[in-house]
């Protein structure tokens, strides 16, 4: 018997799976270990786990297919900007006193300190008040409509807030049918669209649709129409994630418009050309319009579980499904949690994640992007390594892959496109998402840099809606 | 005697020196092998072994100390560009009837074909002659002095040539004292300095020099110098090696100067600008000038063994070596190893490598910045990590590393800098060049671009001359 008995072997390879402790244990004794990353799916929440069984069993079949025509059409739209226009002018249905912000529609009682800087300098710029008490006044007495610029087909990034006369990127993508809108890039400083109220942010908002405005336009009629996503391409082998980093896409753009901005005859030619210089952020609002095409035409496909719509106003957090419409899920906005911070500011003085950029995440950009970003390294850990584990995470939430965003350190591998809202639930990981932080109070504007992720809840949400949708 | 003699172990974990072979062998058995890269030193001749034993032995201490100052002096100069102005005015020492040409000095009937052409454009150029045959006949007659541009402190890529009219950057390195010129990038096309005596290659000259100076003088007069390697710096972090892709440099640099181009007052500003929003190497002879300063600035230190030049012809390829003055070691131009051709064309239709650009090889750019470079990475397999094998190579024959270009991918480590003769000869390893290919003999230009590895001859050569003066 004692020969037979149990016996424990000499040598040990293992294979570990879920929490990392145990291979340590092995990998300690000198002893192989492979870690599986496994987790209890859905974080073990039993009605999600059933949602789950049916989303990835019996109706699998169809969701993959509308999952597969979504990231189709996210893959091969072609956004172009078109044209430059006043806001009441290009985007349709909005009122004379409509100001569209950023994120999930919210009531004013709940706006953030920084949007409602942003809300009350777009107000004043419009000349309906000469203060920021009287723009208070008249936006609590309900004088002015406040409404989600993502409900207009329109996306602005951070705090930002957009009136009928300001300036819009009218951008058209052909293969899908569709057009977005998106601000003019502020630029650096005490600018409106990093929470400031202060005289200069309203300066800025009336120069731009002034000056900047009639001199962009003129540059773009010589050009004709842009392709955003191809100076996207080439900017994300050139070290852009196209997000928190659009240094190599926004000197393309004015490589690009170069021949034709000599050619404007206004006086206001050489502080638009000072400002463009300086605006390294200049592009990131005409790739938002462009990703808002492409989510839009992959909205509406009954079945899809693919993520259309990504949006925060400071407040909450809120995302929209293919397969659900234009219906929004929403839950509290978090703060950002991988984060550097201008000296002398932290945590305790930032607002929480804000701004429609979170588009950019949904379409191949963004954190989606990192791995190819040395920028977006510095916040993720200061390694190519940790930048391309970025890039990983959002790889095991997204249904395809980007045949136009290559990552030179991925062996030239399209970035990850396509958040699949099932993927998001089963694996309880949310897409990350490359994002500035703005002063939760004191309208000092941009506080730091980060990268945040999304808060599961919306997703959950989402998930048990899709499954009651499809019962 | 039998239990006590020879036994084959059973396991066997091998460090193969030399041949890889062996370790191939030994890998074949599932038994692990680590491979030494070993090679008989200076490819085992037995005179350039003897010079090495006292390069590396009784003169190490002298040479180490003075290449520590030639490095630390190509590292910290900070070139800047400060002038743009004709050749004749700003470059001392050239006559009236002088062109100068890229590369070491060159009798004119053993110019290569592309060089010749780009003579006979620069001289028509200058309105000595009006037609090819007439210029060749004048050059043949010694009616033109023709002078290698590097004896002049100046540089030219390819097969620049350039009279006296011709207009040249003015860079200058403060820190190291020096002072070098470059001519302007002639842009794509049918161009003289891709070998091209046509007309339009000669009309391209002349506008550069009387519509494209002026307009860009007064720019520079506006943005006040610029600070060549800041900018190369951040496009090294952004796909360039600087040498064969500059489009992140051309970029950053018509974004510093656009806020002063929109200002110049002149009917040719719409014609330059359109130029330089294609002149995608643009960036290239400006980079080309500030290496030149940098290795100036390293030149002339006794005893030191790094390589302060690096320039070919076309028929002859050339070095010079800090401790050894401006005199030149040269011999035969090779062709380009490694390389992509245009559709049509192939090495039997490619002139032998040309150009003084492989300066930039000197100061950490070039192939010695390839790990960052996608576009580089095409011509040298294809992967990233191919590109990052070309950076290693140009490690293992540097001194040191920049502590301003530093490659993301290989964990923000600098670009190796100031190759050291010694190491070439002893590793029988020449620095690898990244540049262009231009027809043998038809004048139709560039038909391609590669990798070119510097013969080791001239190396050899000025090893021996080193070992000599020390003795």
């Amino acid at each position: 018997m004692a020969e037979r008995g149990l016996r424990l072997p000499d040598q040990a390879r293992v294979v570990n799976v879920g929490l990392p402790l145990f291979g340590d244990a092995v990998r300690s004794q000198d002893a192989p270990a492979v870690d599986v990353d496994w987790r209890i799916p859905a974080a073990g929440q039993a009605d999600l786990v059933h949602s789950l069984e049916r989303l990835y069993g019996r109706w699998a079949e169809g969701i993959d297919a509308a999952n597969r025509e979504a990231v189709r059409r996210i893959d091969e739209g072609r956004p172009q900007l078109v044209a430059i226009a006043a806001m009441h002018e290009a985007v349709p249905g909005v009122g004379e006193r409509t100001i569209l912000h950023c994120g999930p529609p919210l009531e004013w009682a709940a706006f953030c300190d920084p949007l409602r800087r942003s809300v009350r300098a777009a107000v004043m710029a419009e000349g309906w008040a000469a203060n920021p008490e009287t723009a208070e006044s008249m936006i609590a007495a309900g004088e002015v409509s406040l409404e989600a610029a993502n409900d207009h087909d329109t996306v602005v990034p951070m705090a930002t807030s957009i009136g009928p006369s300001s300036p819009v990127f009218v951008v058209d993508n052909q293969q899908g049918g569709t057009r977005a809108f998106s601000s003019l890039n502020q630029g650096p400083g005490k600018v409106a669209w990093f929470g400031v109220d202060a005289p200069e942010a309203v300066a800025r908002l009336v120069w731009l649709r002034d000056a900047a405005a009639p001199v962009l336009v003129e540059a773009l009629r010589g050009s004709g129409p842009i392709d955003i996503f191809s100076l996207a391409a080439q900017a994300v082998q050139m070290g852009d994630d196209v997000h928190m980093r659009t240094q190599a896409s926004t000197n393309l753009l004015l490589r690009t418009l170069l021949p034709h901005l000599v050619r404007v005859d206004s006086p206001h030619l050489p502080a638009v050309a000072e400002f463009l210089s300086a605006a390294y952020l200049f592009f990131l609002n005409l790739a938002m319009a462009g990703a808002r095409t492409l989510v839009a035409s992959a909205a509406g496909i009954p079945s899809s579980s693919i993520v259309t719509g990504m949006a925060r106003n400071g407040t909450t957090y809120g995302i929209q499904v293919s397969g659900l419409g234009r219906r929004w899920f929403v839950c509290d906005a978090p703060p950002v949690g991988r984060a550097l911070y201008y000296s002398g500011f932290g945590p305790e003085t930032s607002a929480p994640d804000i701004g429609d950029s979170a588009v950019l995440e949904l379409v191949g950009l963004g954190s989606a992007a990192a791995a190819g970003s040395p920028a977006v390294a510095g916040f993720v850990g200061g390694t190519m390594a940790d930048a391309a584990a970025t890039t990983m995470r959002m790889d095991r939430i997204c249904a395809g892959r980007s045949t136009r965003f290559m990552i030179p350190t991925l062996d030239f591998r399209g970035t990850p496109i396509g958040v699949d809202l099932r993927r998001v639930v089963e694996l309880d990981t949310t897409p990350t998402v490359n994002t500035g932080i703005l002063h939760r109070s004191a309208g000092t504007g941009q506080v730091g840099a980060g990268v945040a992720e999304a808060p599961i809840e919306c997703f959950q949400e989402a998930l048990r809606a899709l499954d009651a949708t499809l019962g």
